[in-house]
């Protein structure tokens, strides 16, 4: 089963040397989510083969116009597509009147159901759910109203091992109570354990997306041990005084958040256009996390399946 | 002294192929003029080296979101860069709430004045003039209220003959005032007559933007033998239903505009996403007026100096 972030941009503010305002596309099990959209992003999805239509919920962390200045351009262009399939945004009080008036002054008319949920930026809750996946606000620390997200995987059924279900001559008609703890029982009435004929699920895979915020470490509870983290670096260690003037995070602080949530990987991004070549960046974060990655556009991050013990 | 359009964007709608929605800089003395502001303009300009810090005029032909869903990212770009000089936007009334709305929601603060003017849609009005150029609004038929811009150079002064006054006698001071059509007077006290000393100015070069709208001969008066004409051409002649019943041109229909008005060139865009391969559109054109080209982005065309008989 597919999970995996696609970067469409990750530069801050305004776009500069070929990167673009910030947008990701999480994939899982082909449903695809959208997490910010600025401007251009629909361009962008052309360019990377996004495919649009996969997508049915939008989460904005917040309002900031790098985050959300694509959004009346994406949906605008679903209804020239004449998309029937409801879209759900989500995100902090404003975005309804930003669209509503978006879509009247244009005289857009959509095609299909647009239902904006306004989230609470300042506590952790569950705001979305279905089969795929769970959906938590991150309270983040920002100028404006903000959060991230944390996604992740609903728990997954066990693994049935074909091999002793033939051994034991048990129906595969009874797998799926099987794949959900049950036991099995062949043609002679014997009854085997659950244990003897599945294996434990893996751990279900989790991501969380933490822009645009100073450093936080009240976040990190919320994302203990998560397998993908992408947090805001916006500035370089020697502009501390910038992020925190501006309420951005440095490299450091990304990776300190990473290590001490005990994460697995850490995404680096919303880079500030004062910077061509990212390796500062990367370097500083490194220099504290090691599993750190530069969050470059087009580029897509697996995130693997770790077996439980 | 430079007269040329550059292309940014020329397609209809959504993005497509590589191309974007509308947006052209006029580029008269070095003096940019923005039209159309299609989603991603900034980024185009980026891409094309647009010295975009030289734009104090934008005129917007109608609200439709591919002419306008890029304003508000290059508007709130513009305060990032920390921009003093004032913008004067000209467009139908709407855009004063758009823009507005948006600059409250996402919380951007500009740093330079914003003047907004609703120009009227149904009649040709100056609406704007410079030391380069006057700007007259040309009506279109489209489906909400809609206007393309004539952009004309102002009457040149008389060109000076350096060899005559020098040949005459005439002290170079004079020059200002013999541009205008005064006489010489050399250290003798001897006349010479102006046209002695001059040659006529050339003729004011000019370049009209229509689009989008229906086939509407009655703009032919109003761009009568201008130099360059930008006119859509969203379809091809076996597509005049489409045309007909979203209020667009065909190529063919935009041919017979430049022809009746006898303009010198003709450049045709805001091209449907159903042509992949535009020549169906530039030979459908060139079969009614041989100078047509298509408006290809990153494309400048430059305006030849004319010469007065």
């Amino acid at each position: 089963m597919t999970f995996e972030v696609t970067i469409l941009g990750s530069n801050a503010a305004v776009p500069a040397f070929g990167r673009h305002p910030s947008a990701q596309i999480l994939n899982v099990n082909e449903q695809l989510y959208l997490i910010d959209c600025g401007e251009g992003t629909q361009i962008r999805m052309n360019d990377h083969n996004i495919r649009r239509h996969r997508i049915n919920q939008i989460f904005i962390s917040h309002l900031h116009g790098d985050h959300i200045f694509g959004l009346i351009g994406l949906l605008t262009s679903y209804s020239l597509g004449q998309r029937t399939e409801q879209i759900d945004i989500f995100g902090p009080a404003g975005l309804q009147e930003f669209l509503e008036v978006q879509i009247k002054i244009s005289q857009s008319h959509l095609t299909y159901p647009l239902n904006v949920h306004t989230v609470d930026p300042t506590q952790a809750t569950l705001i979305f759910s279905d089969r795929n996946l769970t959906v938590t606000t991150i309270p983040l620390d920002h100028r404006i109203p903000a959060c991230g997200y944390l996604f992740r995987e609903k728990k997954r059924l066990l693994n049935v091992i074909p091999e002793k279900l033939i051994e034991y001559g048990i129906d595969f008609k009874q797998i799926n109570e099987i794949k959900k703890g049950g036991k099995g029982t062949n043609a002679k009435g014997e009854a085997f354990d659950n244990a003897s004929l599945t294996l434990p699920p893996y751990i279900p895979r989790s991501f969380a997306y933490c822009s645009d915020t100073a450093y936080k470490p009240d976040i990190i509870p919320l994302i203990k041990e998560i397998d993908l983290l992408y947090h805001e670096a916006t500035f370089s260690e020697d502009k501390t005084e910038n992020a925190i003037a501006t309420k951005h995070s440095t490299a450091k602080e990304a990776a300190m958040i990473a290590k001490a949530a005990e994460v697995e990987n850490l995404l680096i991004g919303h880079f500030s256009s004062r910077y061509h070549d990212l390796n500062i960046l990367l370097h500083e974060a490194k220099s504290v996390f090691s599993n750190t990655q530069l969050a470059i556009e087009g580029i897509t991050f697996p995130v693997k399946i770790r077996r439980s013990i």
